[in-house]
């Protein structure tokens, strides 16, 4: 079985598939549901007695908003997380993340320098697909330039959300100004960009009807259990 | 440990708490939160390969909207899961429940009776909690009234989806008219009917902030690894 690479047109058309009326769901579940599924691959990776401490760095998209929904669910897996937002994005549902996260007394970072120097682990929610305007077009524009920068300099794993951010969504870090993340949680289906990545790979997104998965000929591998993830590092291998 | 029993108001004033502006929660989020955990706690008893027929029988409330979240998990889980919603409720979210199932073409059945010749299992989610006007208080309307006769006819197992249907919800099945399911699944923390039940009793709902749980003395168990479930039989007949 060989894994379908999404290109960034119709990574797009699945998830507005997905929203749209046809589809039935609201942002609020499938991000509910993605969270969930990263917050589930990061235990079965890094174990909160060894990596309490969980850095989740979100950008203003739903990139961002997932890396809220897992930072929520980490803590009720037992572990410490911290979250840097610096570009609070100030609709219903992102202020609603986060209360969510308030109530827990997650705290909210200004200080991304001294905040890593006290995490074990990253976890990189700044840049995603879904909105064209949040990819990666050959510039990263300021305070996320110097986030990037970080990211790429620190020596604590990143695992990143569905695509490591300032990487291209098709051709992967083109520019060379993106990080190797040690960990990638591809949602729904890899992106392009995935068949660059040698690194731990999982894929989350346990909802996709299989009606759709046939239309788009995705291939998707059968889903453990109840688990939301699947491993699939050494079915990504395959394509080298 | 003791397990604490809500009573009816304070289930509803946690409820209510959690969609608050204050607490942050959409219901797309805490139904998709609750189905997914009847879902998975269904899988810790009834094992696919022996009870893959699944019915779910769901009422007009938000316990119905509970069970047609389980009956899209259970599919990707890999049951079959048939529903019978004799009421549909016109709200835009139901809409987009009924839409998601309809979408894994998880058949709608009008005929209960049919139906339950051809099922291993039933869920129960036709009366709960949250809305007193759905809440037993000494008559069962139609079609309802004939729906719990059936199910108490029934020789299949029954899970229940927070309280047993046609049971009150603090003082049990004192009209007699309800049945006692084989299993429980409550959700956030029991409600105190659930003092009178000795079957397989779960808790769901991975969610609670413990702030919140302090201020009602909840006393909630400590969910295992990543599962949204809790088994708490052995907690709850401690009560006895």
């Amino acid at each position: 079985m060989a894994l379908k690479y999404l290109t960034q047109k119709l990574a797009k058309t699945i998830d507005e598939e997905l929203m749209s009326q046809a589809g039935g769901f609201s942002i609020d579940q499938l991000m509910e549901l993605a969270g969930l599924s990263v917050a589930q691959a990061i235990t079965k990776i890094y174990d909160k007695s060894k990596y309490p401490h969980v850095l989740i760095c979100c950008g203003p998209g739903n990139n961002g908003g997932d890396g809220l929904v897992a930072a929520r669910h980490l803590f009720h897996f037992g572990y410490k997380p911290n979250i840097f937002y610096p570009k609070q994005t100030k609709n219903e549902l992102y202020q609603r993340l986060i209360i969510q996260c308030d109530n827990l007394n997650i705290p909210f970072t200004n200080n991304l320098s001294d905040q890593l120097k006290q995490s074990d682990l990253v976890i990189d929610a700044i840049f995603g697909n879904i909105f064209k305007r949040f990819s990666f077009s050959g510039e990263v524009r300021a305070p996320f330039d110097q986030v990037i920068q970080m990211l790429k300099e620190t020596k604590l794993p990143i695992a990143s959300i569905d695509i490591p951010s300032a990487w291209d969504v098709e051709k992967g870090n083109i520019s060379g100004c993106g990080f190797t993340p040690a960990m990638l949680i591809s949602l729904t289906s890899p992106k392009l960009c995935a068949k660059q990545y040698n690194g731990i790979h999982f894929l989350g997104g346990r909802f996709v009807p299989p009606k759709l998965e046939k239309k788009y000929d995705l291939q998707l591998p059968l889903y453990p259990g109840t688990d939301q993830v699947i491993d699939i590092t050494n079915l990504s291998s395959e394509k080298l």
